[in-house]
Formats: structure tokens, C-alpha cells, sequence
């Protein structure tokens, strides 16, 4: 036994927790007290002119912009609920679809019998029976995916509540905006950790009343919570990313190419569409897909641990050392959040991007700290892991490196993202540099970069992979997964910050202000790409080693001793499942390029047909352009979904537990590096254009102005970057986590009724 | 024992090669019955008016348009063999070397004792020692390069030897210029087929003078035949593409998109650098791969087979089934090649597609009954295969599936790359459609249509690898790989005659030929286009199927029984060796945008500083153009033949033998995926452009003419596409191949002194 009593762990976990929403609701009040009030319809009607002259100078109190910058926040916040309200309602139907198939599926598994039987691994014991499974399995699923939901519907709520009052501060100085935004980020970041953390804690406690002492039961049922977080995740990346980038490539390409108006022009019909898909793609989609990775992670680890010797020994604490792990998450990123809100302050362009690396530097070192303690206190010296049949003898210092090389591989991909996405390094800058010559070298160099940033992120997660595979087996990957994980509540922070200040340029845009303001949020946001792809990097680092962790416990769960690539069912499956990134990316990107061809045709009509729209003294109609990216994505989202979700239903069913095992593997290894060079191609074809448009540097005057032909080059690589970088990329990490979340769910149907097709032959 | 005697079989095997040879220069010869006489200098001189006012018609007999056709001939023939023997010339250099390599790694395997030992696996005979092994091996690799050298040579002479002659034709009618080109393929289809056969029949009886019963020892060296070949067609790839694309693009970047000038307009000082890199990278390149595939599939057949009944019962017709398989692959396809160029004529453009579609349709069904045929006569009725340590009991007919399933899942590929890459269909179509709206959204559905396209050849390829797999192991695999390459004369045929008459359309334009010439040679193109992309899908499925054959020599060979994907050791080289297609795609495309950059800059300066170019009346400097093209190609190829060359050496000698095997797996099920999209979204871009500028329905007039804003999206689609198509995507199958057998040849090695890494912690 550790030294962390049961009673002292059932405190500590609930207690992070609580901390973690307490400081969450203490920066949403700091953000708060930044003054946005709504202007009243008659103000509003009043001013239908939409351009206003450049002024010289902005009263920082002047109430005309503050009601506007209100109101425009406004029409993007009910447009984020609306989308929302609009997805849940249909997910819900899934939800409940799903939730039923889980149920008979897994029901079945005994013939829907309510005897008790002897526990699968720890053959002695008395467990459970197959239905009551089934029914747990099917509540942690209701569970994972209203927690999901909720992740992203408060992450969109403060999102829309910051990004106007992120824009009013920047007349202020671009240190105090950036305050801001970044504060509204830790808040979606710690309320997500937190949330995600309480909830499963309080689930394993309300499950622990049925089942007892029955614990290969209680946390396999608890894997429902992983599979209902990520098969929202799935819709809510996929549907949000359609949405934003439908809408954004959609009003781009009338409103920059054919148009010639700025970026977030309010003469154009498609910005708020535009807009509101930030916050429903990258900040809801985002915190639904981060919720997932650490929902599953938590739930292979639990597992996989439950069939070790902490479950039949029952060590609580040892148990709930990934619990325990996540709760010392949220305090260490506290102390860092600190550090960028309170420590230091930002007065100049230059430091936005140094600072927020700092944080991941400063979050990673205390973490090693935090999880150097927890290994000591919470797990015994020695101990033994479920090892694919064998048990392996593991020290608690094997897991101190377990979990802190999934961490700093976390740390390596970030910083790899950022020298390959932002513009202060000279792959970015190359490509800029290639759009002398068009836009045809612009993306052949765009997409050679993409390739090559796979290169040191795949060395770091394969060699945490090797450390912790082979000192604690599949639980150690689980682990490792979590380490990399565990400072969610930072990475949250840095990355949400991003759209925020895209939104908060928009507002500046659309209301008018000077170009001062605009500049202040450019810079903001220039940083804030090189963010959310180093976000979407540790997501895909981290889907990464949770769908390795997954597959272990899926293979545990399914009885395989071995996974032979020499056996042909399992060789299929892993070209079949290699396949499936590329199926899936065509998919999702051919749904914004249609979607995007609706936006461009009635952004065009609205151009021709309203009188004075180009002149600024009519309104555009911004509904019918939210209408579009809302059908299409809704109606979009249905396929890749299907596709993601009926796949080890079908390689299960008719092929067997073996082909399945290959498929995941094949998955996962290759839906690696689609999803990377996917989200690094797009960030750094952002940042070329935005290096472009900046002129900073020498070099970079030599490329623009605004509207050279280098510049259009850079704009035409930008837009083919927005589907694969929030579209086709991160929706990738959800296809391999939820696939193999799903295929441990069905696992015993897999293993007892699966491979009919095999059967037959 | 079968019904074919060993001495029947010693006789047909070369009949057949000599057969096809016969046929192949019955086919130059009458290619060479179109007169093309060189102009002697004096008219030449004369002639340096470089455009011509359109003729209203051309005097099929005038003697300046002829000799001004054989002058631009000449000057492409000139360059390409200067550039092949330059770069063969580094090649032997690196020959010796590896050749050095393989010998002192394979005599080290037994410290260079000359004493011989036991047989590894038929333990036991007496086998002769390994540095004998060390020695053969090393003379069969210099063999293989030799082979491979020459059909990429033999090709490109041929190539160069016919393009003028398909442009004369072309003014007397499409029919005529088309059976010029297909003949002319024809002859390189059947070179090379019936050259590898020959060469490798002749090796292998001059080897068992020495080896004499000593089977394993004997095959086991004959697989250095199919590392030279490999090699060779590595760096021929590589070289070529590089070459080749540097030229285009290059060239196109300023004559098309800045000056307005027609493609291969005499005016381009680019232009012969680009006519001379079809003959080197679309012909030799691609002549020297499906060489080496064909030469690796019969290497991993013969090994497997070797280790098996017929090797340890010495029944010599059943060893050399592969061998017959070939035999009768040449005999079939002579029959085919009569369909093409005597029993139908070609009359009109819209005949060409479906003429070729038939060449490959009949040349599988007569196959299929040529495959029963020689399994019925060649096999005993019954026989064992070795099973990774076991014995497999497997009928004649089983193998006749095996065969028969590789020959068929080719045709389904083939016929799917055809629809995704040709304008017929509405994939191309919808391409050319998003063109309407810019370059991005081109971009963005062409990537998507190469994502989608790997669908259905990936459950085509897994359908034959599970079937044959099942019925016959890894000698199923190799057989099923013979299959599917059974018919490459045919296969080469109809490829070769793309870059043909892509040449003989830039002969038409710089010998100022009228706009029907111009447009005949076009339609020919766009036909060669898709057989181009035809070419490539089989190119990859026979890699596919090959390179898993050699895996299971290699893993054979290196005595591992199972290759378990949860051994952190596995996983690690799976995951690794899944992104090395992207390390490798990333140096090829930024080489190729490098050169081309380097291109434009030199033709641009050439527009700048000569006076008179624009106007045609000076002539451009095109040796800086092709020195620029050969010294990028040569320097550039390097990187990536070294990461292809180094990784199994690497990867063997450090983490072992079962990391290697994952790294093999990896790069199998994720260079597949890379490459089919890769040169499918090229050949959709091409034709698409294409379906633009011919106008030949309502639908394409709508969004051309030649010039039009769609037309110039898909003018930068095309241009994006090029590397993919031509550099990057096709030099990925040599990726997967070569290492595999390289690991297969370097089994001994490994298994005895590798994993040095592992070793020592």
C-alpha cells in the first residue's frame, strides 16, 4: 500500500476539483469587470451606417463603440448558442441511439441473463453480471457525453462573453487585451479539467454502490465515459469544423479575392457566420475533443489498473493514482496561470509568443515536480501490471518516468509546432518567400513542410511509447498519455486564447475602429495561430497515446494474447485501417468545399442583388449565411461520423476481435501523421500570410504589401490550409481515440459473438 | 512432381524471353520505317526563325518540317542520354560502394570462415558457407543494377527514337500517330520484361554451377538481384522525377502563368530541359521501377519457395514457377499487343481511352487461362509451403487463385485510377467545376479526390493479400505480385506511350507545326495522362503486394515467428516507420521546389537579357536550362536515397531485427496510402486542366477558354500536382520495396550481430 490513505484521497480529488472551478469563476469575474453593456434597439436602428470614416483617435469611454462592440457580440453569441442548441438536439438523438445499441449490444454478451458469474480475469471472484454492465456502461456514456456537451457549450459561452471585451481593452494597450483573452481561456481550461475530473470522480463513487467490491466491473462499465465524450467530440469537431471553415473560406474568397475588402468587413453577409464559427469550431470542438483525449486516457488507465494488482489488492489511492495525477494538473497550472496574469506583464507585440511558450515550459517543469510526489504518496513501492495475459512486476519510480515522458513529449511536439507554424522561424518563412513565384510553389512548399514536422513529433512519441511501454506495460502508456495530458488546463488556456482574438479583431472590424486596434488584435491573433496549432498538436500527441493505451486495454479485454502483423487477419486490417485517415480527411474536406461553394453563391447574390451593400449604407442578410454553415454542417457531419463510428462496429461484428486489433493499429499509426502535417501545413500557410500582411521585416516588405501578387499567392495557400488545419486534421485524433474507445466498449461482444464473417467461411 | 519436365522447363523459360525480344524489335523496326533524316548544319543555320506563321496545311512530305523535327529529336535524345550517363556514372559509384557493404556485412555473418556448415533451415544438408553466400549475393546485386540500368536506358532510346516520329504521323491521322506511340511502348514493355527474365534465368543456372544442390544458399544470393535492381530504380526515380519536374514547373511558372506563351513554346528556355525529363523520369525512372518489382517478386518467391518442398525435394519446374508465370505473361501480352495495334484501327480521339481499357482487360483474361494452364502443368498436385516455422499443405489450384486474385485486383485498380483520373468522369469534372470559385477550392477537391481514391484499391489490394495469404502464405504473396506484374509488357506499353506523345506535342509546337497537328498529339496526351496514373496504380498495388512478400522472406530469413504489434519494440517501428513516406515526400517536393524555383530564375533572365526571345527571332540558351535541371537532380537525390538506403541498415543494426519488422509494416500500410493519393490528385489536376482548355462539352466551354480565370486555377492545381504526381508519389513504392528487400538481404547480418542498441542497455 502507498502512503495516501483512502479517506485523505477521497478529499484531495473532489477538493482540486472544487479549486479548479473556483478559479475558473474568479477570472471569469476579473473578465467581467471589463464594461460591455447592449445598446437599446432605438440607439441601434440609429446607426444602420456600417462603415464609419478612420477617426483619429477613439474616446476610450466613447459609448457608440461600446454598444456596438455589444451588439455584435451579441448577434455572434446567440448565433454560437443557436448552432449549438441545433447540434445537442440531434446528438442527443444519436446519444440515445447509440446508448440503446450499447445496452443490447453488450446485454447480449450472456444472453441478457441477471446471474452473477465468475470475473473474467480474477477467475476466483464473484463478479457482476453481463447486464448490469451493459446498463453502467450505458449510464458512463450518458455521462461522458453531457459532460462533453457542457465542456463546449461553456467554453463557447465565455468565448462569445471575452472576445468583446478582449477588443475594448486592446484601445487600452495591447497587454491589458491580451490579459483578457488569455483569462478567458484559463477559465474555459480549468472548468473543463475540473468538470471532467468531478464528474468521473463522483461516477466511480455512485458506480462503487453497485458494484462493491466487484471492481473489474466498476471501471469496465466506467469506459462508457470515454466513448460518450468522444463520440460528441467526434460530431462537435466535425460539425463545428465544417461550419466555421464553410464560412470562413466561403466569405474569404468573395469578400478578399473577388471583392476586395477587408477580412471581417461587415459589408459581408458571411462575417458573422464567420465568426460564430470560431467559437462553435475551434473553442467548443476543441474543449469537447481535449475532454475526450483525458476522459479516455483516464478510463484505459483505470482499467487496465482494475486487472492489476491495485483491483484485486483494492488500493483505492494506488487506484485512483490517474485521478490523483489530474487533480495535481490543475494546481500546478494554477501556480503558471499566475505567472502570465501576475508576473508578468506584456507591453509589446514581441513577448505575446515567449510568453505563452513560457507557460508550457513553466507548467511542464512543475508538473515533473507535482507527479514526482504523487508516485511517492499515492502508489506502493512495488506492484503488478496486467501485461496481455502475464503480470509485470512495476516500481512506483516506473511510473513517475512513465507519466513524465508523456508529459515533456508534450512539451517537444509544442515547441517543434511552433518553429514549423510560427513566422519568427524560417520554415514559415520559406514558404512565405516561395509565394514569389505563385500560388503552385506556395503550396507544394506548404505541403513539404507539413511533411517534415511529422518527423520529430513521431520520434517523441515513440520513444515515451517505448520508456513507459516497456517499464509498465499498457499502463504505463495510459499513464504517459495523461502526463501529457495533466496540464490540460494550461494548454486549454493558450490555445482558446487564440479564436478569441480572432473573434476580437472581427469585432474591431465590424465596429468600425481604428487601425491601430486592428493591428493590436492582429498581432494578438498571429500568436493565437501558432497556438492552436501547437494545441492541436498536443491533442494529436495525446489521442496518440491514448488510443495505444486503449488498444491495450481493448486487446486485454478481448482476450489476444498477440497481435501478429504475420497473420493475415490482422495484416488487412492494418492497411484497411492505414486507409481509413484518408477516407475520412476526403470526406470532411470535400464537405467544406461544397459547403464553401453554397457561402461563395449567396455571399455573390447578396452582393448583386442589395443595393448599397458595397457602399456601406445597406445591411447585408447575415441570417441566410448562418442558415448555410449551420444546414451544412448538421447535414455534413453525418457521414465521416458514420464512417468513424461504424467501423469497428463492422470489423467486430463480421471480421473479429483480430482484424479489428489491426484496424486500430493501422488507424492510429497512420492517422498520426495526416492529423499533424494536416493542422502544421494550414497554421503555417496562416502565418505566411499574416508575415505578408505585418511587413516586420525586411524580407517580409519585400513580399506584400496587401494585395501583391505574393500576398494573393499567400491568401490562396491560407485558404487551402483552413480545412485541413480545422477541419480534416483535428477531427483525425477523434477518429483514432473514438475507435478504439468504442471497440473496448463492445469488446466482450466482439470477443463472444464477433467475426461471423470468418465464422461462415 | 508436375507434369513438366526440368528439361522442358530449361527450354521455354528462355524461349519466351527470346520471343519477347524477337517481337520487340519487330516492333522497333517497323516504328523505324517512318523516316526521320537529320538536317545537315547548313539548313539548320538557316532556319533560326523560331516561329512560323500557322500553315494553312502541311505538305505531308515537307522536307523542312522533318528536318526540323529531327533536329529537336536529336537535341532531346542528346540530353537525356547525357543526363542518364552522368547520373549512371554517380550510380556505379554508389554500386561498388553498397556492393562493398553487402559483402563485408553478409561475410561477416560467419567471421569470413570459407568453411561450409549447415543448411539454416534444412538443417540437415550441408549448405556452402556465408561468405559464399556474402560473394554471390554481392554479384547478383551488381546484376540487378546492370539489368536495371539498361531498361531505363533501353527504354529511354526507344522513347526518344519515336516522338518525332509520332508527331510526323499525327499529320496524317490520329490512328497512325497513336499505333506509333503504343508500338514503341511496346517495345520497352517487352525489352523489359523479357530482358529481367533472361537475365535473372541465366543467373540463377550460372549460380547452381557453384551452389549445385544447395538451394537456400543459391536463392538466397539470387535476392541480391533484386536489391540492385531496386536500387538502381531508386535513384532513377528519384533523379528523374526531380529533373523532370523541375523543368515543368519551372517551366510553366514563367512561360504560362508570366509571359503567356504556349506550353512547350520554342521560345521557353526550359523547354528541351522539360521534353528531355519525360524521357528520364516518366520512362527511364519508371522502366527501372517496374523492373525492380518484377525482379523483387520473383526473388521473394524463389526464396520462400527455396525453403520449402520444392526447394528441400529439388523438383527444379516447380522452383522456377515464377519464372513460367513470366514466361507465359510475355506470350500473353504478344497476343495482346496484336489486338491493339492490328485487329482494331483507331479512327477517333474518344477510341483511344477505351482501346487502351481493352488492352488491359484482355491481356487479364487471357492471362487468368494462362495462369491455370501453367499451374496445372508446372506444380505437383500438392506440395507444402514454409509458414514462418511451420509447413503449410497447398494445392496447385490454390496457387492458382493466389496468381489469379494479383492479376485481377491490378485490373480493378487500373480501371479505378481511370475513373479518378480521367475527364470522362465526374470526379475530374467536379475538380474542374471548383475551379470556378479559384486555385484554393481546386486545390482543395483535387486533395480530396486522391484521398478518396485510395479506397477502393486498398480493400482490392487487402482482399488479394487475405486470400492468397490464407491459401499459400507468403508464397501467395509473391505469386499474387507475380500476378498482377504477369502482364507488364503490356502494362509498359500502354504507359510509355503517355510521355511519348507528350513529347511528340512539344516536337509540334517547337517545329511550329499547324493547331490540328497540335491538337491531335493533345488528345493523345490527355489518353496518357490517365495510362500514365494507370501505370502508377500498378506500380504501387504490385509494391504493395511485393514488399509484404519480401517482408515475409526478410522475417523468414531472420528466424522471427511472430511480429507482435504489442511489443514496444513493434510498435515503435511501426509508428516510425509510418511517417517515413512523409520525411521522404517532404525532401522530394521541396527538391523539386528548390530546382524549379532555381528554374524560373534562369528563365526569366533569359527573357530579361536576350534580346528578341519574346519575338522569336533569337534563340534561347537551352543547355543552362538542362545543366540547371541535371546538377538539382543529381545533388538533390542524394538525402532521400540516403534515408531510404540507411533506414534498414539503421534500424537493424541498432534496435534489431523486430524493430526493423515494424518499421517494414509501418512504411508498407502508410507509403501505399501516400503514394496512390499522391499520383491520383496529380492526374486529376492534369486533366483537369485539360478538360478546360479542350472545351469539348457544354460544361468544360462554360469555365474555359484557355486564359479564363478557371482556367488559371487549374493551371496552379496542375502545377501543385507535378511533384506529387511525378516525384514524390511514384518514388514511394521503390521506398517500400527497397527497404524491404534490403532488409532481406541483410537478414543474416542482422539476426546474428543486430539490435545493437538493446544489446547494450
Amino acid at each position: 500500500m502507498g502512503m495516501m490513505s483512502e479517506a485523505l484521497t477521497q478529499i484531495l480529488i473532489p477538493l482540486a476539483a472544487f479549486i479548479g472551478i473556483g478559479f475558473a469563476l474568479l477570472q471569469w469575474f476579473l473578465v467581467s469587470k471589463v464594461r460591455v453593456s447592449c445598446g437599446s434597439k432605438l440607439e441601434s436602428e440609429h446607426n444602420d451606417k456600417l462603415i464609419e470614416e478612420d477617426e483619429q483617435e477613439e474616446g476610450i469611454d466613447s459609448d457608440d463603440v461600446v454598444t456596438k462592440c455589444a451588439d455584435i457580440q451579441k448577434a455572434i453569441s446567440e448565433g454560437a448558442t443557436s448552432f449549438l442548441f441545433t447540434e445537442y438536439k440531434y446528438l442527443g438523438i444519436f446519444m440515445a441511439v447509440f446508448g440503446a445499441i450499447i445496452f443490447l449490444f453488450l446485454g447480449s454478451v450472456k444472453s441478457f441473463s441477471t446471474e452473477s458469474e465468475p470475473c473474467t480475469f480474477n477467475k476466483e471472484n464473484i463478479c457482476k453480471p453481463a447486464l448490469a454492465n451493459a446498463f453502467f456502461t450505458t449510464i458512463a456514456f450518458f455521462l461522458g457525453g453531457l459532460t462533453s456537451a457542457l465542456s463546449g457549450f461553456l467554453g463557447m459561452k465565455i468565448a462569445t462573453y471575452a472576445n468583446a471585451r478582449t477588443t475594448l481593452e486592446a484601445r487600452k494597450s495591447i497587454g491589458k487585451a491580451f490579459i483578457i483573452a488569455f483569462r478567458s481561456g484559463a477559465v474555459m481550461g480549468f472548468l473543463l479539467a475540473a468538470n471532467g475530473l468531478l464528474v468521473l470522480y463522483i461516477s466511480i463513487n455512485l458506480f462503487k454502490l453497485y458494484y462493491g467490491d466487484d471492481w473489474e466491473g466498476l471501471y469496465e462499465s466506467i469506459t462508457g465515459y470515454g466513448l460518450g465524450g468522444s463520440s460528441m467530440a467526434l460530431f462537435g469537431r466535425v460539425g463545428g469544423g465544417i461550419y466555421t471553415k464553410a464560412a470562413d473560406v466561403g466569405a474569404d474568397l468573395v469578400g478578399k479575392v473577388e471583392r476586395n475588402i477587408p477580412e471581417d468587413d461587415p459589408r459581408n453577409p458571411a462575417v458573422i457566420a464567420d465568426n460564430v464559427g470560431d467559437n462553435v469550431g475551434d473553442i467548443a470542438g476543441m474543449g469537447s475533443d481535449l475532454f475526450g483525449s483525458y476522459a479516455e486516457s483516464s478510463c484505459a488507465a483505470l482499467f487496465v489498473a482494475s486487472i492489476s494488482s491495485f483491483g484485486s489488492s483494492h488500493d483505492y489511492s494506488a487506484m485512483s493514482y490517474p485521478l490523483i495525477i489530474s487533480s495535481m494538473g490543475i494546481v500546478v497550472c494554477l501556480i503558471t496561470t499566475l505567472f502570465a496574469t501576475d508576473m508578468f506583464e506584456i507591453k509589446n507585440v514581441t513577448e505575446i509568443e515567449p510568453s505563452l511558450k513560457r507557460q508550457l515550459l513553466i507548467s511542464t517543469v512543475l508538473m515533473t515536480v507535482g507527479i514526482a510526489f504523487v508516485s511517492f504518496f499515492a502508489l506502493p513501492s512495488e506492484f503488478t501490471i496486467f501485461n496481455f495475459g502475464s503480470e509485470k512486476v512495476v516500481k512506483n519510480w516506473h511510473l513517475f518516468f512513465c507519466v513524465s515522458i508523456g508529459l515533456w513529449a508534450g512539451l517537444v511536439i509544442g515547441y517543434t509546432t511552433e518553429y514549423y507554424t510560427s513566422s519568427a522561424y524560417s520554415p514559415v518563412q520559406e514558404v512565405a518567400d516561395s509565394c514569389k513565384t505563385g500560388a503552385a510553389t506556395n503550396v507544394i512548399f506548404g505541403l513539404a513542410l507539413g511533411y517534415k514536422s511529422v518527423i520529430i513529433p513521431i520520434f517523441a512519441i515513440a520513444a515515451s511509447i517505448y520508456v513507459s511501454f516497456s517499464l509498465a506495460a499498457m499502463y504505463g502508456i495510459a499513464v504517459a498519455a495523461l502526463g501529457m495530458l495533466s496540464t490540460i488546463a494550461t494548454g486549454l488556456a493558450i490555445d482558446a486564447y487564440g479564436p478569441i482574438s480572432d473573434n476580437a479583431g472581427g469585432i474591431a472590424e465590424m465596429a468600425g475602429m481604428s487601425h491601430s486596434i486592428r493591428e493590436r488584435t492582429d498581432a494578438l491573433d498571429a500568436a493565437g495561430n501558432t497556438t492552436a496549432a501547437i494545441g492541436k498538436g498536443f491533442a494529436i500527441g495525446s489521442a496518440a497515446l491514448v488510443s495505444l493505451a486503449l488498444f491495450g486495454a481493448y486487446v486485454s479485454r478481448a482476450g489476444i494474447k498477440t497481435v501478429d502483423v504475420l497473420s493475415p487477419k490482422v495484416f488487412i486490417g492494418l492497411l484497411v485501417g492505414a486507409m481509413l485517415p484518408y477516407w475520412f480527411s476526403a470526406m470532411t474536406m470535400k464537405s467544406v468545399g461544397s459547403a464553401a461553394l453554397k457561402m461563395v453563391e449567396e455571399v455573390r447574390r447578396q452582393f448583386n442583388s442589395i443595393p448599397g451593400l458595397m457602399e456601406g449604407t445597406a445591411k447585408p442578410d447575415y441570417a441566410t449565411c448562418v442558415k448555410i454553415s449551420t444546414d451544412a454542417s448538421l447535414k455534413e457531419m453525418i457521414p465521416p461520423g458514420a464512417l468513424v463510428m461504424l467501423t469497428p462496429l463492422i470489423a467486430g461484428t463480421f471480421f473479429g476481435v483480430e482484424t479489428l486489433a489491426g484496424v486500430l493499429a493501422g488507424s492510429l499509426v497512420s492517422g498520426v501523421q495526416v492529423a499533424i502535417s494536416a493542422s502544421n501545413t494550414g497554421g503555417a500557410w496562416d502565418n505566411a500570410k499574416k508575415y505578408i500582411e505585418a511587413g516586420a521585416t525586411e524580407h517580409a516588405r519585400s513580399l506584400g504589401p496587401k494585395g501583391s501578387d505574393a500576398h494573393k499567392a499567400a491568401v490562396i495557400g491560407d485558404t487551402v490550409g483552413d480545412p485541413l488545419k480545422d477541419t480534416s486534421g483535428p477531427s483525425l485524433n477523434i477518429l483514432i481515440k473514438l475507435m478504439a474507445v468504442e471497440s473496448l466498449v463492445f469488446a466482450p461482444f466482439f470477443a463472444t459473438h464477433g467475426g461471423l464473417l470468418f465464422k461462415l467461411l
